[in-house]
């Protein structure tokens, strides 16, 4: 079919190469090429394609695939030495895009908590067999009861010196673990969190190695109660699962000993400096903040795509319907999110970059920026994905009803990133953490010590009036953000403490204090995307007009996020009231300014369409078509006249309704 | 099992009588008896009770459900004489919660559509048949590709004269109708919105009734293709379908001719007012508000009971983990929804007794007062629902995990009510007709004239600066809100007249001023909920403390919409910087004044559990426990060793995966 004429006239209107931009966003030429050599390895396999679509999938079948996937995919994988993070997510995204692995903990925590927390025996024992998928492993952590405060959690591992062994019980009905991916039916060994006792004494949480069911017949072991927690709003291909231990019996070298052992006796001893575990946290926040941005760009894609084909209602009376794209109202949801899209794909590589660079320092014993980069995680993780999970969700009604189908394929990007709100934290929690780091730093600067680096902002003085003009300097967006960043980490700690002057304790001040605190935490984040995303930007030298629709963007983010929270910046007086009505009418001229390049700018994400799966995002533009053709595969359709007309219709029509006698209700 | 001691103690603390404020909802004691008692009879039923839950079923098992439910409850209403809207929705609700029926567009839009366009004649051969479920009927409106632009819709009816007949047809792939709830495999008869064509003349958008199915064995009738659109984010009970013609012929009196007519030669002629058929459109809407409403305070129920009795982390290190719904941070996430459920709750009302009022007006021929009706439902429709949206969502993130569980009810309930931001008028479309109408109204008021009744705000002087102080007098509240809405009409308005005097047409300018016009909907809106639920709340008279305790919700609501736009409260001085930050205070103030409340005022609404079915939500607060017996209950528990193991684990685990050859990749 050819390529919808609207789409065609977009691709010619771009003032920039999209393929060019395309390669400054997967690292050159080359890594594109191989990206989508590798794409299109996927999307020829026949085994591949033979699945049921996604949509049609019951619960059992969604696991099935899932499973039969990731097993596939790993051979496939292996037959073409794939080593590469990168190259082996764009296999997993061509083959399974948002349909998460049942084995995906496996990969993404129990093999990394080995390699960091095994000692050399245990590396043998545990580690080699989990790489080769003989031993199947998840991250037994959260808890019925408990999620955020893991201090809480109440699984105990209590030693037996005389048998040499520890006893794993779930004491309450709280304490089963809830939760963990591909505990349910696919594991059959977990790294357990649990508290440690040995000589009547608490020590705290402590990671086990235990196995939960045979290696012979996958049947539970003895003392162990395990299944899957039932449906989702998304994850349905993974067998979240709940676990309870009766008095299980784990010999003593199952314990995790690189950083604190039990001895023979149960003499506990710490060793090492078990605060470089704390790098994987941030690790695994980077690439949430860069999946998030991947989510987001995705349904963006679709939503721009769909805007530009989609006519609807007249804007001269008479006239020729428009693309939807052309209302401004439509352009208002659209293209702040096209902007986010990029600010936090960038963002996800710069932190990526400043992880690497400072956990080198940590394994040469050196922590300062560790607790930086560790609060900034935290907020950024909060951060991105409240905006794209909001994000997604206005795209998805930016369709009208077609976005509620399946068809559109936005609801299942949605559902299966929205837990990135969730876990690893939950972002009101990341925000408190990011929050105090904020207000000691403030502290610190009030007491004229010079921050490092990125929070040198707090040590500025406070400007009253802002210079920000029509030609939205960078260097005054950036003040902006600094000054309502320093100004509501003030807020929050003069409350903190006036709190605390009134007689307040710490914790009951820091309580009444915590919705101003998330507010500061927020403007930080704010602060670190736009600047980060301007000093990337600025640093970016492909050709004249990539830079200037880079740069449009980039000032489109800021001036967005100025409007979102006019009311931060106006409050002390420091943005006029003639600035705010600049920065409103300025948002409106760089929508029109982006207009153009928007089809552009998404087709650089370079989606295809077996990635996006949406009938309406498609490349092509052939929308009704593919609409028509999703409608076709209903399990609905599969006969003409529905059974439930002969078992219920037809005795309602007839009024001849028995339904196994409505004398039922008596 | 016994009640959870932290709910207990809520319910002992609530200042005031919880049943008081329910007889206050629900219209009295003898209402509510009522409405207990049939709820009662539901829950009692055994035939209603042995469906499987929701939860598990697939999408053939979900339509399936959804007309054995329909058909039953159909009886039981005519076994207990039931002609009451309310008792009816208590006892649909009571057993179908947001499931939404399959026949829902028969009842909902098929029958009184007849009703008010169908002449004598047609009553008696469609609409008598039809009341019985003899015909089973929907309303084919929406098209492939036209939703919101009622004007650009394609399915024609040409009257050929020779045989007295309309030619219905599909023109086109875009023509095809789409989305119609119980088209694709329930209705036979279509109330279908085609343009009308006769002597070579288009007359547009008429109604006429079509038969689709064979009334002997349900199989579609000659010259039509139909069928179910196949699966969605919710709704999937129901069979929204698609429907294509191919030249089909139907008698010339199945035009619906109340208010038009063709005669035999073709002659076209109206008769009557058609403007009467707006007022259904009020009545969906005022529902819609409502039903909004109803949503919201079901997701804020489960909610505030589970931060109840939810406890997490510690204020005090080694202290005891308070109730979730004591940190402030929660607290700023549920209490503005409870004010805002109560809010929509008397909206709703408000909306219906106005449009009973107005519509009896109409019926003698008396238009005045449709417009800003029509236009205020229009907005309220859209604000609502969008409110209620991101609502019930930031409400299922505060409950951490749990919340993206489908044990958590919250998925069900928010996937089965946002298609209120779609349907009856996307939101944006709602906002920028309500903004037309109060850019006219400013128009008028420049001019001199003294508006009507709730536009009078026009008429006002602006002032300078707010009044507001510590005591939020209601006057000052409903002040502040006049004025940003007065302010954002005349921005919006100027905006329009300054495009125009450059050249811009009228409709260039009201697109390029249209998110503008949005924003000054948005804060009309507002306005109209401030101040209506501050009348309402200010006449009820149940006693001191019910009395105290919505006052203080609807002083949280009012401070909220302040705080949430400050922006617009600042921006021309209006909110001095002191007032900003009491607001902000105030806020926080209300939050610890709501907090002892807040159990109580979720219990009022009188959700029993299998209205919720939410595990966390329930009355008895037993969470734990309804949250094992759930994931006991998932499809993948049948066996301990799921069939995966054998097919996929085993061989993977063994390094002897074939996968049917990964040969299957050449």
């Amino acid at each position: 079919m050819s390529v919808n004429p609207d789409l065609l006239k977009e691709r010619k209107s771009a003032t920039f190469d999209v393929e060019k931009l395309t390669e400054l966003l997967y690292n050159g030429k080359d890594k594109l090429r191989r990206r989508r050599y590798l794409q299109n390895i996927v999307f020829q396999d026949k085994y591949l394609q033979s699945f049921k679509p996604w949509w049609n999938r019951t619960r059992n079948e969604k696991y099935e695939t899932g499973l039969k996937k990731t097993a596939y995919l790993d051979k496939l994988k292996s037959d073409l030495n794939i080593t590469d993070r990168a190259e082996e997510y764009y296999i997993t995204q061509a083959a399974a895009s948002s349909e998460p692995s049942p084995l995906g903990v496996h990969g993404g925590m129990f093999l990394p908590t080995l390699e960091k927390q095994a000692n050399k025996e245990q590396i043998e024992r545990y580690l080699k067999p989990a790489q080769q998928y003989k031993i199947i492993g998840t991250y037994a952590q959260t808890e019925l009861g408990h999620g955020t405060f893991i201090r809480g959690l109440e699984t105990t591992a209590t030693y037996d010196p005389k048998t040499e062994e520890f006893i794993i019980n779930s004491p309450t009905l709280t304490s089963m673990k809830y939760w963990p991916g591909g505990l349910g039916k696919s594991a059959n060994y977990v790294v357990l969190m649990a508290q440690l006792y040995t000589k009547e004494k608490c020590h705290g949480l402590h990671s086990f190695v235990v196995q939960i069911r045979s290696m012979d017949d996958h049947k539970p072991m003895p003392g162990v109660t395990v299944g899957d927690i039932g449906n989702k709003l998304g994850y349905n291909s993974n067998d979240n699962g709940f676990l309870i231990f009766d008095h299980v019996r784990i010999p003593r070298d199952a314990m995790l000993m690189r950083y604190a052992k039990v001895d023979k006796d149960g003499t506990y001893t710490r060793s090492g400096d078990a605060r470089i575990t704390y790098g994987t946290m941030v690790l695994v926040r980077a690439n949430i903040v860069a999946n998030c941005g991947f989510a987001l760009s995705q349904a963006v894609t679709i939503v721009t795509r769909y805007s530009a084909v989609r006519r609807q209602t007249e804007i001269k009376p008479g006239g020729e319907e428009p693309q939807v794209i052309d209302y401004q109202t439509q352009q208002e949801k659209i293209f702040p999110l096209i902007a986010a899209s990029y600010a936090f794909q960038f963002i996800g590589i710069t932190m990526l970059r400043e992880y690497f660079r400072i956990s080198g320092d940590m394994e040469r014993g050196e922590f300062s920026e560790m607790q930086v980069l560790h609060a900034t995680a935290a907020g950024l993780k909060a951060f991105t994905s409240d905006i794209m999970n909001n994000g997604i969700d206005r795209l998805r009604m930016a369709c009208g009803g077609h976005g509620y189908s399946h068809a559109s394929g936005l609801p299942k990007i949605w559902a299966n990133i929205v837990p990135a709100c969730t876990y690893e934290g939950e972002n009101t929690v990341m925000y408190l953490q990011c929050a105090r780091y904020l207000v000691k730093q403030y502290a610190e600067a009030v007491k004229g010590k010079k921050l490092s680096d990125f929070m040198s902002y707090l040590n500025k003085p406070m400007k009253q009036r802002s210079s920000l003009t029509t030609d939205l300097r960078t260097n005054d967006l950036i003040e902006a953000f600094e000054h309502v960043a320093a100004r509501l980490i003030q807020v929050a700690a003069t409350s903190l403490q006036t709190l605390m002057k009134k007689g307040a304790t710490m914790e009951i001040a820091r309580n009444n204090s915590s919705v101003l605190m998330v507010r500061a935490a927020k403007a930080h984040c704010q602060l670190y995307v736009v600047k980060i995303f301007c000093e990337m930007v600025s640093a970016v030298n492909v050709d004249t007009e990539v830079n200037k629709v880079l740069n449009t963007l980039c000032q489109l983010y800021a001036v967005c996020g100025i409007n979102d929270k006019l009311g931060d910046f106006m409050q002390d007086g420091y943005l006029s009231e003639s600035q705010a009505e600049m920065i409103s009418n300025k948002m409106l001229e760089l929508f029109a300014e982006l207009r153009p390049n928007a089809v552009g700018l998404v087709d650089a994400f370079d989606y295809p369409d077996q990635v996006l799966q949406s009938c309406i995002g498609r490349y092509d533009g052939n929308v009704y078509e593919a609409l028509y053709e999703y409608a076709k595969g209903s399990p609905l359709n599969k006969t003409d006249v529905h059974e439930s007309y002969y078992t219920t219709l037809r005795p309602l029509m007839k009024g001849e309704l028995s339904v196994d006698g409505p004398s039922a209700r008596l």
